[in-house]
């Protein structure tokens, strides 16, 4: 049996089931396959950071993950009594997050949960079936065909353990390796995990806690003198306990490793004395051993791909496994998409490794401070503490992830004229600069944030992420400034002109109103100063069913419809001038690529040359946007 | 075939669908039964206000709603434009609701959306199964069996037409009949409607306008020398439109009756020149005949009732049938469910018409004023529009409906002392008086506002709603005011103490821990002020395997925890005095049934003794909540 796949991607975890989530936005095949017969259930991993859940969000998926999860708001701080040293006494408190940093929290929940409702989507949108009880026998890559755009040149054969065990051939255009920290895809490509292990164990559980220490509903770092325990509230009157089992010797096989609830148990107590913790109810039990370890490549040839567990390993303490594997294929599978789908360059694909094994290997080294911090506890505690959480808090919750300069994000004007000052060489790179001046808010190569505006149309505050869904587009938010002066009017108009050219050049697809691109309009004005139906089309594209699209057009005053809202916040967060207005552009991932004035609409086609590939019309000229 | 239930609900429409979903948080057993093969389709009902929506959010499927539908945050009035009476012209702007009205906006949706979210509900719950194309055939009750609790004094046929017309004889100590306007059941009950038709007329129709009109994404009045009309934008591009269409004489029969979608589109064209009007999707149409009336009663013998439309029809234009008939029916659902499962007295159920109908008789009021300005206009059109939105926006949300005095709502002290000095007489009414004073911002008889809290243990700033779902338990919500203060700690105690007793009088069920009231704290002091193990254990009840219940006692400084909130907002919004306190007792619906002090409890515990019957211990003593 022999058949042929777009991509298929081996690993149903939450790396997987995101990447199988971006598949399912393309025109293209994606098959999904798993060893396990069934989801994770208890236990693994369950830390969410605020921006996994902006993802989340993006899929429309979030709300299923907040409805049950355990909303990290507070971190408690626990060392030694000075004056009892057997006890501990809460030393600080702190919040989890600064409140600007994103409109989600952290967050956890257990791993099984967050994968349930990726199912759930991949199972609603219909695109993509998960195959279970599926395992990868063999893989060949035909190196001579990976030039080749409509070639196959990854041969696998799988096996279905449940299903008679038959053997299939599957010839695939691309293949991601979402397989774990055992990754077989990984071994087949021969492609070594660099770091090692330390001797450092730590007993994890999962229980319901019956105690008086009077923070166990909140995050505690509790460091005593018989070591040092980390909690973690979660969903259902969960608490995960990190427990901190002391070191073992090199090549010495430890106890700890065979530790059960009752040993975890027994020095988790003598830790938080003088406060009392027993249990009925254990969820889930493990035993985790410190290390930290990244994979010399992440890709071979942008043919096949590794992403998640695959490649980087850490420790569990900071909740972040399971926020940077989504990341990761949350990086790829819109780069993927699009090139199989024939709107961009086959050329993005070199983008996911250069923009990722750089994230890892930043996570990698913080996380060994951290380990250390754990293990250890600093000498002036509490103060340390929070002094690591704010160096550290806005990477470890994602947002503040940037990608450098390189095809899918433009340089900054300053580094520019710096480099070329130097030697001039940034030949791989955006052939565009951007003015990061012009929003000041916002930085170039890290995701957009959300903020308010209100949809002129409807007169309805939204946030801006919600008009962003991960449909694969890209979008140009243009910050009209204010459209109630001629001359912003008419730099409007005119750069509505130039985009109106460049969306219909890419746009293709079965619909022939569907654009590569999307253009938003954020002007600083009232929401009353004028009809957007004045406004050049593309700002509100028409289509002979359904009309004026209305929700396009959003002006800055949310304070005139909602109280708790200021006029003027997405201007003043993004740093953006509320009378000359810029244009950003985002990537299908809401990473910044571009900042620039109105006047810039060339850069913006030329950015976009690099990019996208020209669509061909269908059997009618591409509708112009304009009303028969 | 013959078979007994405790409920038999006629009718799946929202009426039926909301009492089902009470039904199902009762250990009671519920049959649904509709004559329709299928849900409602398009069309029908469109409009929900806020108080449903809290109400669908009670039962956690508001999302559900939310997502799709329009949100009405504002109404334009549009009039003859003095310049050219033949052209309309917008004359006036008005927000659809203050901003302190609930958590929730006015939406639009279709009825068969808001169908399907309660579908799914009794779908998840699994309690209640609806068995579609069933229709009643007779109905008989055994009036000497009706003041017995453990009769069926009610004797029904019912056949299924989809399976081979078998008819089936059910027994049932209760019926209610949410069976439309055309009501199978108020007729086997010779209740008569009272009231009548007028002879106007409206289209009704549900398009994706193709338009240049500019508000078509809000919701309009129209007023123009050729008739009006009423938009109301909807989900998926759809827009509502109710076009006047004349009236005709007594008798006479109207081309308006048998208006199709082009006759409604020319009459809308010249009411909206000179704008364009087009549509190429028309996804429902109808002719409404604007009438009012009331069925003159609500219920026989207190066995059978009759919610929505089978007791009250009125114009669709203020988009409020669905909401009347889903809020009858969660007026009744918790009633029945706490008598048929032994917690409640079953005198409580005569309350429902009581309270029901005279929210119909305002209504009806309400809406005749209504339709006149709909057809004809004020003379100062924008201004008068807003005069009515301002008078009747509370009642048309639903958050005003007041409940009189009466078993399930106290008398407030000043009203008790006034009747005293004429004639005393109130004896039906429940035997204690409410202090007003000490809750300004509470209403006896409305709905409690939800304002938000802080947990204390979680430091997560909630709405207190989202700890009140509908799950049929009454809720004592102790204010406990300055609790550092020694004065209000042992106060506080000493309420804890003898609530203590209060609850356990009425803990039954398979968990023996399940009391018929939950007790819940707000101080006003600093969340990190003191640690909740110390307060009363009412206050965070223990559990042999769950621990103690951290999700009951909350602070009021949300300021501290995020800047979009202030401090003391849920002490301020109350209006409680933040040394003082109070104490306010919710019915199971949140109905405010008594306000008093802190040194009430003996009034508390006469209230419950007036509406609950106490639980006999099951095989152990009820666990009286202290640490084992």
């Amino acid at each position: 049996m022999e058949s042929f796949t777009d991509l298929l991607i081996v690993g149903a975890g939450p790396a997987g089931l995101m990447l199988a989530a971006w598949a399912s936005q393309f025109n293209v095949s994606a098959r999904l396959i798993d060893n396990q017969a069934e989801r994770t259930g208890s236990g693994h991993a369950d830390g969410l950071h605020s921006r996994t859940l902006e993802i989340l969000d993006s899929f429309d998926v979030v709300d299923g993950v907040l409805k049950d999860a355990y909303r990290v708001n507070e971190l408690a701080s626990w060392n030694p009594d000075p004056h009892n040293p057997n006890y501990v006494k809460r030393t600080a408190r702190l919040a989890a997050q600064p409140h600007d940093l994103s409109r989600f929290p952290q967050v956890s929940l257990n791993q099984g949960l967050t994968e349930q409702v990726l199912l759930d989507y991949l199972d609603r949108t219909g695109r993509v079936r998960l195959e279970r009880s599926t395992r990868p026998e063999s893989l060949v890559v035909d190196d001579g065909l990976c030039d080749s755009d409509e070639a196959h040149p990854i041969t696998l054969t799988i096996r279905n353990t449940a299903n008679g065990c038959a053997a299939e051939t599957v010839r695939a255009k691309y293949v991601v390796g979402c397989d774990g920290a055992h990754s077989w895809v990984r071994k087949q490509l021969g492609i070594r995990m660099e770091g090692e292990h330390t001797n450092k164990h730590f007993g994890v559980m999962d229980i319901v806690p019956l105690t008086d220490f009077p923070d166990i509903r909140l995050s505690c770092i509790i460091h005593s003198n018989c070591g040092s325990i980390m909690t973690v509230p979660r969903e259902h009157r969960l608490v995960r306990l990190y427990v901190q089992l002391g070191e073992t010797k090199a090549g010495e096989r430890s106890s700890a490793q065979s530790a059960t609830p009752q040993t975890i148990l027994d020095q988790a107590r003598s830790v938080m004395r003088p406060y009392s913790l027993d249990f009925r109810i254990c969820d889930w039990q493990s035993v985790y051993t410190i290390g930290q370890r990244v994979a010399s490549r992440f890709s071979y040839r942008d043919r096949i791909f590794l992403c998640g567990d695959a490649v980087h390993t850490h420790s569990p303490m900071m909740g972040q496994g399971m926020n940077v594997s989504m990341q990761d294929s949350f990086n790829l599978g819109w780069k993927l998409g699009s090139v199989l789908e024939g709107s961009a360059k086959r050329e993005i694909l070199t983008t996911y490794e250069a923009e990722r094994r750089s994230i890892a290997l930043q996570l990698i080294e913080l996380d060994r401070e951290m380990a250390e911090f754990y293990s250890h506890g600093p000498s002036e505690q509490s103060r340390e503490y929070q002094k690591y959480r704010e160096g550290f808090g806005r990477f470890l919750s994602g947002v503040a992830v940037k990608y450098g300069p390189g095809q899918l994000v433009s340089q900054s004007l300053s580094i520019t004229k710096a480099k070329s000052s130097t030697n001039g060489a940034a030949c791989s790179h955006a052939s565009v600069t951007s003015d990061p001046e012009r929003a000041k808010g916002v930085t170039i190569g890290q995701r957009m944030p959300s903020l308010k505006v209100v949809c002129q149309a409807e007169a309805n505050v939204i946030h801006l992420a919600d008009v962003l869904p991960s449909n694969g587009r890209w979008r140009v938010v243009v910050f009209a400034g204010d459209l109630t002066t001629p001359q912003q009017w008419e730099k409007t108009q005119a750069l509505g002109e130039l985009l109106g050219k460049v969306c219909r050049r890419y746009t293709g697809g079965a619909e022939r109103t569907h654009s590569a691109i999307e253009v938003l309009l954020i002007h600083s004005g009232a929401r009353t100063a004028f009809d957007i139906l004045r406004l050049h089309d593309v700002y509100h594209p028409w289509d002979e069913t359904l009309g004026w699209d209305y929700w396009k057009v959003f002006a800055d005053d949310a304070g005139s419809m909602d109280p708790g809202c200021k006029d003027s916040q997405a201007y003043h967060g993004y740093g953006v001038d509320m009378h000359t207005g810029c244009v950003v552009v985002l990537r299908p991932d809401h990473h910044v690529s571009y900042i620039g004035s109105l006047e810039d609409g060339k850069d913006i086609s030329t950015f976009f040359e690099g990019v996208l590939l020209p669509q061909r019309k269908s059997q009618h000229e591409v509708n112009d946007g304009s009303n028969p």
